[in-house]
């Protein structure tokens, strides 16, 4: 849907690019997959039924009670940053509470680098498919996406990446999603890591490494990210929505100290740049030591729902099907030859009261790629909702 | 200060706006403000002992124990919508939920209307004096900005606005402060309310209403904001910031019903655009229906320390002086031929402990307006502090 000055009944002028600017179809999808009664296997969302919701409410009262500014203006928490520190140390990374950055949320932290990064006829390397959201981060700054494809078992394709910088693209950042893809729901392998980095360094062009799912493993250990690799051309985006609640808006940059203090500007353009009364919160639960133990409890119960998926897709879904079997993330990446995934997309809604969202809505620019591949979400819904939803799916194949 | 790639030391490069973008001047003092024993006078912050912490504390617990999606990712509340009509309504606007977006902070919303009509080249009409916020969120769009001289007795000098866009100006849109001005808290006054509207609508050019400070009212009743003489080309924004808390981060805009949309495509964007825990909490508050009472209770208390504050004025203060007698806002607005704000305040901060903002650091563009003014704060100190800061102001003149 597409916006224009007629239809808005004004007379005064919006910005060229917002006039064209378009809901995300995920948004739309949103809308239509959030009625009541369906069964949603399309959005990113956590399960609110396993938020540490209890444990917010006694955080929640402390800080109430104990810090008269738990309400006010106020500098960022140092204490928070401690704790991302040692979070991101779990994660195989090392870095320093002077590299980190918070924000409001892994969107806001994409928002606020694209804007320090990007100007007027920036290039931008991002893979074919990717998350709608960093897309329309792009949007305004209109910049030249250089596309590459990508793998469904290593990932990003550097080769197609580094052919991109021989040939003279000295694009203002690489964006990447190493961990649990969204939407291909694929891992980036050690090698391509390894390579990916060294080509951020040979050209100097930085890397955003967008990995808002990569706490989440349901595999052994997980790879550390690109940010293990360096510190200097990777800007490392991590979130607590999907480890703790996304109502909180709390997320993190890990960036050079040196890029601190630009993000902070923006930010005070953009909301204040003040730590707010959930980072406070946040910071009082994460201090009470439980966050380990509640991430092992996700990772528990997110792997028995990707199971169940990969089980019921087996069991209802026809032969020439194939998917991922994703080790970290919220999806399950599908593709059928056969399928016309918007085709199913509207029918399954209509008929079957199962919404997932077709794997084209992913794609950058205006080329409609994989018109035969869906995304499944598994985090979502109960076990016994996702094994319905499934069945109800391959019923209409 | 301003930033290099230098003094970056990184070799990957910032957008060129980026690259000299600096500190806000506010931030700077706030920072030199806030040290321990210093009497603040500097900032425009909510005294937090006034905050509603009792209520809000049970409010947190309602919203946790009974709301199942409390921490989850949802649409815009339309009850915290209908709340905000309610309270428009007590300002003297008639409006409809329709016309409501819900921001994170005043500050957001005044981002998001300037990203959504700024575009390379756009010219601006504001003040030569105003928030620096305001002035941040248009950095990175580099408008031109025409500027306008201000009346300390009635305001925006309306007369100079007709003149640009006598000459041809065709502006993205007007910033005006229409009550509490900040920094020189002055009201509009009546006739130019009226007249600004009218040029806004003879020359199709919207005007962004920054009423962050416009319902701590000490005069009677206020004028009703320029929203109430014109619903299409009045942008309002509003803040919860100063009559609840400034932690919460939630503020709201009215604007067109047809800029709703764009607006939301455009904070998805940047933050994902989800009702947030705070959104919800302070829903649960305001359905207490203790907001008018509290609003009476602050600004009975912010009144006598804005009296105290004329009163210590009148008696610390050499003859030559003249302030401004706020009838809204957290400002009084001092100048005195004979002072060297910025002189003056780094003495006062070393030797005095006391920290105001020199009034230059609020102009727009490179020349140093009002060396000579001052802005002073009386809504963070105690009366008592107020007194005594004033006094050791007094004995340094």
């Amino acid at each position: 849907m597409t916006y224009t000055i007629a239809e808005a009944r004004t007379e005064f002028r919006l910005a060229s690019w917002a006039r064209t600017a378009c809901p995300s179809p995920l948004q739309e999808m949103l809308t239509a997959a959030s009625r009541p009664g369906i069964i949603s296997l399309a959005l990113g969302m956590p399960d609110e039924n396993l938020f540490p919701t209890r444990e917010f409410a006694d955080a929640t009262q402390l800080v109430l009670a104990t810090n008269p500014h738990a309400l006010q203006y106020g500098p960022h928490s140092q204490s928070l940053k401690a704790q991302v520190v040692a979070l991101m140390k779990r994660r195989g990374v090392t870095c320093n509470e002077g590299q980190i950055f918070l924000t409001a949320g892994a969107q806001q932290g994409m928002c606020l680098l694209a804007r320090l990064l990007l100007e007027p006829g920036s290039d931008v390397i991002a893979e074919e498919l990717i998350y709608t959201g960093f897309q329309q981060v792009l949007e305004p700054f209109q910049p030249r996406v250089l596309t590459v494809p990508t793998s469904l078992e290593t990932g990003m394709d550097v080769d197609a990446v580094e052919a991109h910088l021989r040939r003279g693209a000295r694009p203002a950042f690489i964006y990447a999603i190493t961990e649990g893809h969204n939407p291909l729901s694929v891992s980036l392998s050690k090698e391509k890591r390894i390579r990916l980095v060294e080509l951020a360094r040979h050209y100097g062009v930085p890397i955003i490494e967008d990995d808002a799912y990569g706490f989440l493993c349901y595999e052994g250990k997980l790879e550390p990210p690109l940010r293990a690799l360096d510190e200097q051309f990777v800007f490392y985006v991590g979130s607590f929505s999907k480890i703790v609640a996304p109502g909180l808006r709390v997320g993190w940059l890990v960036v050079p100290e040196a890029l601190i203090k630009p993000l902070s500007i923006v930010k005070e353009s953009t909301d204040i740049d003040s730590t707010t009364f959930p980072q406070r919160v946040l910071n009082a639960y994460l201090e009470t030591g439980q966050l380990t133990d509640h991430i092992k409890h996700l990772c528990t119960q997110y792997r028995l729902r990707r199971d169940t998926m990969l089980e019921a897709l087996r069991e209802h879904f026809p032969d020439e099907t194939r998917w991922t079997t994703p080790s970290s993330g919220m999806f399950v990446w599908l593709e059928n030859d056969h399928i016309d995934a918007l085709d199913l997309f509207n029918t399954a809604l209509t008929t079957a009261k199962v919404a997932f969202i077709p794997g084209f809505a992913f794609g950058v620019g205006a080329v409609r790629l994989k018109p035969h591949a869906m995304r499944l979400n598994f985090s979502y819904c109960s076990p016994e909702n996702i094994k319905e939803g499934i069945a109800r799916l391959g019923r209409l194949l």
